[in-house]
């Protein structure tokens, strides 16, 4: 079984991973990547590092190759999949979308944060969004998956099993996530030069960041009313990496490490870590796996009633591509792990 | 005027980071620098920037020279203070601890948290706590100052307008904070190494860090009672840099902004940024300065309840040896900027 | 087919390097791995990274696993594997040493700079150097094969066309080469650490590093006399990668691109670039790949007659632990691309 | 005496490493600082580094202010100071030029490398390179300084005591250089940004660099001759230094070391390290220094006739605006190392 896979947009940094991990699918033939500004250049001109394993040119975005995909992933900015998906769905390809398109459901909401007029609100209605964990059965059936984005990952996968629990204060969760520089994407600006982002560490966005409606909506989901977030975002100096560090105050006493642990015992992905633990970063550096940790501080002669959870994945695998490809393989029934075995690359 | 000053201990970054700023103190002459390590070594030898800058060789602790100092700094590890500083106070001089040594009142936490018996109970009593901007009046008198950890400077500063107004909830403060590496100090640990530390991000200490109980006391000191605080520490791949990301839950509505625009109008070191800022680390690279951004995220249509301050410092240098060169200035009546003009190094 | 491998001291990044590779190689079963230090911790205690996907604990170094094993690597320290060898190729397996022990076949240059007795100078005779684009066919028939260094592999693949098309000046080679921190293996030395070793660059050893008599023989081996080389290797702020930038005075005019080219059209591991490129590190981080550029500088009125060759490597995997996986794969005449297609990661 | 000052171009990393020195020079009052793109910016809302530190705004290039200034440095890219000296030169400032425009004595040669025509041969003519230990007479009554550029000051400095004793074969210099990012300039460049540059090392610029006539054409000022030189760049991920590795082939035996200590023995600027040192670029981090070491490699069997200089600097002060600040002081008879004497900035 090969699948026939198109990438639209395939020079960013979720473009490059994507190319990574499905050249690396033992069930996937790529067959088209495109690029507005770049067709014409073969890929492996543009990354050296696929010198050898792809024959591919990008090619220019709306060409028939596309239509003879059975999967095409959007990897563009947001605005895109948004136009261009319908076509693609009306011929019979499942559409991936990793952009914010699809992932709000509320269009009001949407087109507050993202300062636009949504161009398909059908299709809203009709995506699933692709957290696995979260929504695995619907997203077997789906025609189009809204792919969740880096932070919303690492914070919802933290925060799951106590708002599902109802074990803890909805009203007031906090999550201070850190995330490498690719989060941003592959792009020339200022702040994110080497000579401005390295040695340096920075929070941004604090009045108001687009991934906190994601993220509130999600948790909505699995709570089943509105919850409280405060979303702190911060800029640090690696590379790829999310580290999220969730508070949420207790309020049922409950073995939140067994909590965690039993919710997750049959998730490929997500990795509960033993109690006391701190995962880092590069515990997932390239891989496409969720490690998380609970904790219980601080440990004085009274017990906070604050509970602190460590959340890490790999912002462009579980945050982004590789979730992508978690999704493609629900929905075409292979095993969920197919293709994304790769091991964390330490140190 | 010319203080005559020593430093013990001064191999390690806060030693390195006094010589610094002590070589460039219009009003200070440095006499003596010990090291039992490097005894006979010429500290250029050891710190090639300053080769032509500084003649000293490091002498044996203990070593009379001490005893003509006007002013010993010590920079060592946690331990050594307090065993020697008796002495030295006996001879005359003044002494500012850059160790945990002096810094908790209660002795039966500092033995809790530190693992050893004090040896200067009565010493504990007299030290001053060195945060300037809560106790300068008593360190002008002091004769022995405790000068504060790089968390709780960070960490302290950032919520002191809040406890001092009593307008949060004092039991459930939340601070989650990020530090380079320096601030571990200079010793050969495998997980500090470049290869394990660079390009990551991790938490440590989250069941109890030992800055926990210092920012407690100094945070029970300004409300006049006692504080419930949840302090989260990260490892963050800079040299130098603290970020704070403090939370805290509004109990009473108060122009914030405005409240600490005021409580640091005076101060120096303490830079409160406009609304809306974002200070990062570098901004203070190098330099004896607090910035500070208060916001009130998010930006939704209920506002939250929450406050978010940012705080950056140097852990270098208002997290540790600047703060105590201010100090001495304090203690002895030189103008509390000399030699601490310093701009920050950008990029 | 599945290989029965072992390795001893797996503590050490080659040892966790081959650990990534031989846990996803197709015909390789891990049966043991050594540690006296670690004897009984679970590898994935050791390595989170690997959790849930290795069993093994860490084992007494010796113990009667290894003699089950058909392929024994020593990821250890220079000293370890001439003691421990011979036992294992008289039990019938197969040992690829990832040290300096059995590199040079001088003994008395390798007591000289190894500053030690060799315990095995028969082996060093029957030991086959294993660069496998200079030994290939030797290395299928060998017993104990001695891995080569990881600056030694960059510079002799960069050298190797020049030297044995004798077309440049044999007495006066230049490499300058600079290596990621990894390089220097997983241990707490103070000038590696975070603190010292980011943001700064320098070079080390420049009076004698123990790789330069390593790759003159080599290189005298593909040139059939001895050569004169002056090798300089510098530390560099980065976790992986070897960039060697080669200098040779050009002897006698041939297509310089057209000889790299045509020395390395069958290699499955080594790139030649086109013209007018500079591979970067990246390009082959955590890919068993080399790759080349031949420059010709500058572009100025007369061409100088000195050429420039560029070579990058990821010094933990075709500098150490990729290549000793190749050389396995030969060793068992297995595909020598066998669980080395992993594409590099980037970014 | 207060000189008074103006920057054109003020927003660049030379701009800025400027302002941090001029504002902390007891000689100078800066009085205008001006960038087209920046007009009416505050200088500290652009810089949060120099907050209460400066009142100054940015204001429109060709401002009066600027005629009402002794000494103006352009911190431009290259093409504006040609365009714009003149005026200021007839109004009586003195003119420090931090870009290329001045600094190439053959105009043709400047041409081809700039890819633009000379707008001020005549001033060409006239000016002063401003590198201070080979032109210090001619640039204290220079009314026009070219400040050279970063590598051409690691580079020159690291050969001229051998080029001047003519004890090397002049035809094959080599020049191994490593910048920081910073070296770049500030700017959006995509290659520069955090993601690509971190962790990652590369050569460029291989075929042609615009500092190889710069290099070269001081090189033959000091030889009375012309030189061959290769030169190689590579892009470090560090953000300030560099780090230049010189190999030139001995023709007279003579003490190199002592030859570099006599012929820096008076320069407040250029340290010439002990025999077997390896200085790093930390070492003169944010500091107007030049280390410099004296290496003959290998120690082996035979000597090698090949020397090895090792040079570090920081791009931004002795490679860009310290020495500009070195050149006003001898320009205006200021003692040289005025507002000079920062110690470096380590760790």
């Amino acid at each position: 079984l090969r699948i026939k896979a198109g990438i639209v947009g395939g020079t960013g940094y979720t473009g490059v991973e994507l190319l990574r991990l499905l050249l690396q699918h033992p069930h996937v033939e790529l067959k088209t990547i495109t690029s507005r500004k770049e067709a014409g250049t073969p890929v492996s001109a543009m990354f050296p590092g696929l010198r050898g394993r792809v024959d591919l040119a990008f090619t220019e975005p709306g060409a028939a190759a596309l239509r003879d995909c059975e999967v095409v992933f959007f990897a563009t900015p947001n605005g895109v999949a948004m136009t261009e998906a319908r076509a693609l769905l009306d011929a019979g390809a499942r559409v991936i979308d990793l952009s914010a398109d699809f992932r709000i459901r509320d269009l009001a909401v949407w087109e507050r944060w993202y300062k636009a007029r949504h161009a398909a609100p059908e299709l809203v209605a009709e995506a699933v969004y692709g957290l696995c964990e979260l929504n695995r059965e619907r997203i077997r059936g789906a025609r189009l998956v809204a792919n969740p984005g880096c932070y919303p990952t690492a914070t919802q996968l933290g925060f799951l099993p106590l708002v599902e629990a109802g074990a803890v204060d909805l009203e007031h969760l906090i999550a201070d996530a850190k995330s490498g520089v690719s989060g941003a994407g592959r792009k020339a600006d200022l702040h994110l030069s080497f000579s401005e982002a390295a040695d340096n560490f920075m929070a941004y966005s604090v009045p108001g960041h687009r991934h906190w409606p994601e993220i509130c909506q999600g948790l909505a989901q699995a709570a089943g009313r509105e919850v409280g977030l405060v979303f702190t975002a911060h800029l640090t100096p690696l590379i790829r990496g999310i580290h999220a560090t969730l508070y949420a105050r207790v309020t049922r006493e409950i073995d939140f490490q067994q909590l965690f642990e039993k919710r997750y015992a049959l998730e490929p992905f997500v990795d509960v870590m033993p109690p006391g633990s701190h995962p880092d970063t590069r515990s997932v550096r390239a891989a496409n796996t969720c490690r998380l940790a609970v904790h219980r501080p601080p440990e004085s002669a009274h017990r906070s009633d604050t509970l602190v959870v460590l959340s890490v994945i790999d912002n462009l695998v579980k945050g982004a591509s590789g979730q992508a490809v978690q999704n493609m393989n629900l929905m075409f029934g292979l095993p969920e792990t197919a293709g994304l075995g790769h091991l964390p690359v330490v140190p």
